[in-house]
């Protein structure tokens, strides 16, 4: 999945072959889409987004991720000038200039930049909408995900829900970064963190799964409402695989048959090894490689697609 | 002090007058001083900074900022090409382009931007220094600093020490727009935060103090290490005030003979009222007063003061 397909339209601009942005109400190449540094999204972190995959030339369960946009944006009192529908049209357009057919597509607002002297009161400021899109590139190399992923559980504690809500999804990764640096010192590739009483909540970027006793458990709090995570809720089902959101303890996801994790950056990613012990035979286990070959089955067959007319737009 | 005073010297250039920022290795307008979307200093707040104050054409301990600055970039395990010195020479230079006499500086180390494919892995990333210089604005209107702010005690809590050390300078501060929105709420100025154990922390940006029985009491953990806060400890010893930095419970706030809050922005803050109680006669109160005036009075004097040759440069 290394190699970038790209779409022969007349809507395709070599300009933006590295990624294209909307900023400031313009489409710009990505090397130009930035954010000043006096915006509140930066120098606070006063920002939400939302990440949807373009695959084959269509969206992936674009919808939903517009509805969690709206909901993250509603949940920091946010409003931007555009409808959900504006906004998926400016995304499309972000692909078509790009000429992506496999792509990453941001949508992302800020709180936005205080005029001089303003009182610091985040309900006065016009907040600020970027979108753009990006050729698709494995987050986890193809080596990573053929031999399964090495988790460790950080000692870094993922920031509680009583400071900042993890289902409005938001930038604050010092938590995360601390306990990647901590995996990067095991010689792992990634970690899971905990919430103060010892449970799982997530990784750097992913949700986490343990296949325990042939179910599929993922926590119930201190995660993000992945969407990819429901369309392993969904493919369970599909499967007649039993499925369950609740509590997991960090011993219950040593213990488990099988561990994997799930992110709109590359799906269903089993893991092979967590805090040094070995699941199966140190290689992705039968369910988890399951669901990421239906994962990825059910996109060829255009699953949840909103296909992109590549030769339409202004 | 909401006027802005300038300086007229051969190296001020009008361009410069609404701030001067250094990035990408070149002086720049402000607003031509950004971020971008794919700087995990962004999209992470994979970052940290500083900021110093410059007061009547001098820095105020601008060697203290730096050596904070470097002790953050440290704990977060980044590098700048630049040494302390030669980040001082670039920080003075946007001041005296800006031509200004009263500014604040800040200077910012982000994560960087990764090449396309590379592993997600913090340490492979080139960091980016940025700094700039902003004509001073009271962040707290002049007529709040008069009757004394209005706080209220947050139900937000302060993300914890376990998931983000408070000592590394950080934007992590989606905990802090969440509070200053329930005292937006209320009618209120902005907040005070405490831990999960129920103790005081601090606010949007600054630290916190009560006056308990003659002595000036401010937290030991859960707060950064203010520099404002430590001129404020050396103030109390000049005028014979005992300081105390110690655990300090959200009733002994309530009880508080006095409370005010410091920070670079700002200095000395007194306030008047806690979750609607009144301190005092409902103004700022004699301890907190007497800390602000002399405050004042001692950058006056040159106290701690590196002046600014605003002739010289390159």
């Amino acid at each position: 999945m290394n190699e970038i397909r790209t779409i022969t339209s007349n809507r395709a601009d070599e300009r933006y072959a590295a990624g294209c942005g909307f900023v400031g109400g313009e489409y710009r190449p990505i090397a130009e889409v930035s954010v000043s540094v006096l915006d509140w999204g930066f120098n606070k972190s006063d920002v939400t987004y939302d990440v949807v995959h373009v695959w084959q030339g269509g969206f992936f369960r674009l919808q939903d991720h517009l509805d969690r946009f709206w909901r993250s944006m509603e949940g920091l009192r946010m409003t931007i000038p555009h409808s959900k529908e504006e906004v998926a049209e400016i995304l499309t357009e972000c692909v078509r200039k790009a000429g992506l057919q496999d792509a990453y597509v941001a949508m992302i607002t800020t709180r936005g930049v205080p005029l001089p002297g303003m009182p610091r009161k985040p309900g006065l400021l016009t907040n600020r909408f970027i979108g753009y899109a990006l050729p698709w590139m494995d987050v986890i190399a193809q080596d990573v995900q053929e031999r399964g992923a090495h988790l460790v559980i950080a000692k870094t504690q993922r920031i509680p829900i009583a400071s900042v809500d993890p289902t409005i999804k938001n930038y604050h990764w010092g938590d995360l970064i601390r306990a990647q640096f901590e995996a990067d010192d095991q010689g792992a590739d990634t970690a899971v963190l905990l919430d103060a009483e010892g449970y799982v909540t997530e990784g750097p970027g992913f949700n986490v799964f343990a296949v325990i006793d042939g179910a599929v458990v993922s926590p119930d709090k201190g995660a993000l409402e992945g969407i990819t995570r429901k369309s392993v809720g969904e493919l369970c089902d599909l499967l007649d695989i039993p499925y369950q959101v609740r509590p997991l303890s960090a011993q219950e996801l040593l213990d488990a048959d099988e561990v994997f994790t799930a992110t709109t950056a590359g799906g269903v990613m089993p893991c092979a090894r967590i805090d040094g012990r070995i699941k199966g035979n140190d290689r992705p286990g039968p369910i988890s490689s399951r669901l990421k070959e239906v994962y990825w089955r059910k996109h060829d067959e255009g699953w949840h697609k909103t296909p992109i007319d590549y030769d339409a737009g202004a």
